[in-house]
C-alpha cells in the first residue's frame, strides 16, 4: 500500500488540514472540522468520516456517540493540497451536535448572527443520558 | 456600529478562521481560504469575498487580479463560531487560480488523487502577462 496520496497533502504545523463535509444529496454544506493523516487514512479505509478532535486530541469517528455517521461518497482535495472536501450521506439527517441539520445555521443579518434553521432533535434525544 | 458580531467569532491563535465559498447557484463548493477580522468585516461591508492571504500576509480581494470576484449572497457561521461559509455568485464562472471552475478538482480514486474537472481557461488568459 502506497502512502503517496497522504504524503501529497500539505499538513499544517500541527499536522492537520481543514476538512468540510457536504451533503451529497442536498448539496448543503454540513460542517467544518479537522483531519490529521491518520483521520484521512481512516476515512478512506472505512468509508465514513473520521476527524481529529483538537479539544480531545484524538480521532473522532463522526457518529460514534450520536449515530449520525457520515458515509463517504467522494473525497476531494483542493488545488494547493491543503483542504479536504468530503461528499457524504448524512445518516439521521443531522450533522450538528446541537441537533440542527448542519453546523452552519447562523446567518449574518445586518450586524447580528441569527439562527435561521431549526433544531430537529434535542441533545437529550441524540445523546440520551450521556450529555 | 457595533463590532459584537466580529467579537463573536472565535479567531485562532493567528487571528484567523477558515472560510469556504459555495456557489449559490450550483451548490458546488468552490474553495477554502482564510479570513482575519478585517477580511470578514470587509466582506460584509463590500458585499464581495475578501480573504487574508497567509503567504502574502495581507488582505486579498478575491478577483482583484483575475476579475473572478465573488459576490456575497449570504455569510454564515458554524455552531462553535470558528468557521465561515460564504454563499456567493462566482463572476466569470471560475474560482480557482488554475483556471478550474473550483479548487476542489482532485478526487481520491483508490490511492491516487485524480484531476476530474477541466481547466476552463489558461492562467495566461486569466492573468495576461502578469503571471
Amino acid at each position: 500500500m502506497s502512502d503517496a496520496w497522504l504524503d501529497a497533502v500539505k499538513w499544517n504545523a500541527d499536522g492537520l488540514v481543514p476538512a468540510v463535509a457536504q451533503d451529497a444529496n442536498t448539496g448543503k454544506l454540513l460542517m467544518q472540522a479537522w483531519m490529521n493523516r491518520e483521520a484521512l487514512a481512516a476515512t478512506a479505509r472505512e468509508g465514513r468520516a473520521v476527524y481529529y478532535s483538537r479539544s480531545r486530541k484524538k480521532l473522532w469517528r463522526k457518529g460514534e456517540e450520536s449515530g449520525h455517521v457520515q458515509t463517504i461518497r467522494e473525497i476531494r482535495l483542493d488545488c494547493d493540497n491543503d483542504a479536504v472536501l468530503l461528499l457524504v450521506e448524512q445518516q439521521g439527517g443531522i450533522a450538528c451536535h446541537t441537533g440542527h441539520e448542519r453546523c452552519f445555521y447562523q446567518r449574518l443579518e445586518g450586524e447580528r448572527w441569527i439562527d435561521v434553521e431549526p433544531v430537529l432533535k434535542s441533545q437529550a434525544e441524540i445523546y440520551g443520558a450521556k450529555k
